[in-house]
């Protein structure tokens, strides 16, 4: 019996978790968990995130899914995908260990979600680290003026192999192009304060403002920088016995949990973006 | 349209979520919140809490009743309830507020979930402040050599009128006689600290024992005193500066939340009880 | 024996701790509790907060100053203040109970820390409840086209009798010439979100951007709105199952736990204000 | 200018602070950093925590001794001692990597405060990746009918070499007679749950109970079994939507950073012990 997900959202009205269950259960499924959500049953929009176990998905997937979208997806005008398997993503990373190390300890423990495929960094540094825990390393420097030449190649590496990039600390802006040719999503992680410090040194403003918590977010990466559906956020009380050092510290650490987390939500689908906005089925 | 909630459990066979909402579909119902778990696919307990729309629900409660019943319950041995409207409590109290005007509170900003009939205490001191909130109080002395006697006084003041009972620092054992009597849920609220301070002055003791975190728990009374189902649980960190008074103070604040939390969930259907442990659908 | 308390800040050079400490112990002090903070010891800003309990202080507190000025705070270029006894607060509202009954309570329960002299708002609608719990209740009206007006009336009512001013949801904005002229410290509570939503409806947008965190920051009130020193800060987690309304009620939550440390924090000298950040001896 | 730490407990009464101040400056001390507290000004014990610059403190420090016990330590009845340097830690560990690897991390990153001369097992699971990231391994096994074996050459292979010991997650009980021999002190990292589980299985337990927040405590190893002082303890929220395995997985994650706090607390000399209490100068 293998394991497999169907995601869907859609219009609300009534009906719909009628149709999709009954379906499902004609079709031989046993559903092991559900979960759904909508924004204002009146007009407003369903999501939802069903697990079931079926005998041979993968052999009969194909017919599957053209019968569900003529029984079922059609008349409810859904946006739906079935999922099955592990999902398989490369991490890019620059110079700083914590994300990239938390993320390959999980994943060597099964406890990630997913596969790595590997690491590629603009960096030499974490070259010997990524290697002796049994992950490929690529070295892609980013040149300032050639930035296209280190997408391509990026792209080069990446295209049609990965079902999601992970940016482990990851210093350089992705551009919008090649975002549209990757064509898989981009899990993102930044630190986050508040007051919002936006630009060069964040930790040493939040020191200088006195904030009292620190906090990270990751997010899918947009074209918009930093802007992207979040996928999950926390933060850790600090004082001001602290200094930039600390902070940063509590920062490492907060960022390296909450990435793995949205790694491992999205890879087990349990994240579906609805505009500028996730919901998240953990 | 009124808003109604299903409650469900039953032992996890595929079918289930197709049989309860092609059902709530064909009786005109439109489901608007669902959540659902499976301690095991494979010969697990299932758990399912619908809340749904339906036209003139109370006028046909009962007709729907006896159609779920056999058309869909018997078939997967169910345990179920729907239910509709606003719960009431009575609120049982000592001599300490905090719970108790917390609760108040919530109820007259529309955010308990519940409404409430009064308020029972073994003293007269918060008499003034329930009175003046708009809110009846009785107060039943309960001397120690007479204690069903002051049961029996409680008992013909509740029994039928209230749909739960809420222990808000009420510092009297409940008998095994009375919750039977009784027949409805008690909620009960009680510090908690690691390791565990059973008996007299708790907080002396935790703050000898120097702990780090002071938590409270809301569960349901049974027999087995501060034994029931958790309904709900949280902490605070404390440190070495605090002392009794002050670890106190934050063990009240933590009482409350806890409380009233339990409350709401309570009140909106969102717990189901299994055995000696809780599933709660927030 | 009274209870008093030293706050001192300087630039920082060795000696100081002896100074103060040996100051008070000749001056017949018991010193019971302590805290000091260095920006950087090799050119930095020193901070103190002693506690300290000392036969008459009050009786001998124009003598004990002078003699502090003369022989300790002169050589080390330091502000210093005493303070003694209880701080007495003005606390403004609109509509919204929330923060003000909370604070109420604790007064009530004698842990605020501050006295409250009363209680202003430029809403009627909470008189009878702030009436009823004992403080004194005065309607200021403002119209918007005569904010100086209602500004000159505060002006006349709390010039000179508080010792600060709680800003417990009070949706006016109080014009830099008011705060010169009140001449004492004025706390505000403001919700927080990451990212920021500065401007109308924030639990909306929070709501439309699925933010997974809800925060309150407690911070002085300084010309530059909403950015004066943070005192306090608090999250809370939430999930998408959450409305408008629900994240609402979530923030009314941490909004009085934030205000009401900050009010007793300020209340207990545990702040000292460095610039635009706060060190707090909590 | 080295940086050093003193460390004193005594009979609260007035002047220490300006002794030991006094006595400071007078050597030519900076001090950077101050903490202190009393368990009662009348009566009570106090606890101090000072870190000062000294001109070659190392070569001073046998005089510096001698003159502290003499003009101040003999006055007060003071316990006390003088810290500086590095110290260095072995640490102890059976098949879980988790707590181990995140130690190890943190001292490649330089923010663990201690320096790891060695990893001991009682199994070989984990040889290759603590050799991989150059930290020396030993494999000392244990036959439960020669535990006595398996401890004299743990002391063999430690005693006179070591400021402390780090067990993560060691599942061995070391006797009184080898905490006796060692002679340092010992970190112990252990689960921690609401009701308390003692023994076997605690995870299945937890989840059985429906427990709400799992949680793990580091202290300090007495010949009581999980009973010696608190260093630091924390929690996390979980739902009935996990099941046991993932309770494992939350729990690891708290283990590991619960212990990795408390061994840099205690590396820098935050703790003061005093009896069954820890005072942490976080």
């Amino acid at each position: 019996m293998s394991a497999a997900r169907l995601l869907v959202s859609c219009p609300d009205r009534p009906g719909i978790v009628a149709a999709i269950s009954s379906f499902l259960f004609e079709s031989g499924a046993n559903i092991i968990d559900s979960a759904q959500h909508s924004t204002d049953p009146e007009g407003g929009r369903f999501f939802l995130r069903m697990e079931f176990q079926l005998d041979e998905f993968d052999a009969q997937r194909t017919q599957l899914e053209a019968a569900f979208e003529q029984r079922v997806a059609r008349r409810f005008a859904m946006e739906w995908r079935f999922a099955s398997g592990q999902k398989t993503c490369a991490i890019l990373v620059s110079r700083q260990a914590h994300c990239l190390l938390d993320l390959i300890w999980r994943w060597r423990s099964n406890e990630l979600g997913a596969d790595i495929a590997g690491v590629i960094s603009n960096h030499r540094d974490l070259a010997a680290d990524v290697t002796a825990l049994g992950v490929p390393f690529t070295h892609v420097p980013v040149e300032t003026a050639r930035k296209d030449d280190a997408e391509a190649k990026l792209l080069s590496l990446l295209a049609g192999r990965v079902d999601f990039l992970v940016l482990a600390r990851y210093m350089q802006i992705l551009s919008p192009h090649f975002l549209e040719q990757i064509g898989v999503p981009v899990i993102n992680i930044h630190h986050s304060f508040l007051p919002a410090f936006v630009g060069a040194n964040p930790y040493r403003r939040a020191y200088e403002r006195g904030v009292k918590l620190i906090g990270a977010t990751a997010h899918y990466v947009t074209e918009e920088l930093d802007e992207g559906p979040i996928i999950e956020q926390d933060v850790e009380r600090v004082s001001h016995r602290l200094g930039v050092a600390e902070l940063e510290r509590v920062g490492r650490d907060i960022e390296r949990t909450v990435l793995s987390r949205a790694v491992r939500w999205h890879s087990e689908d349990r994240v579906i973006v609805d505009g500028r906005k996730t919901f998240v089925f953990d």
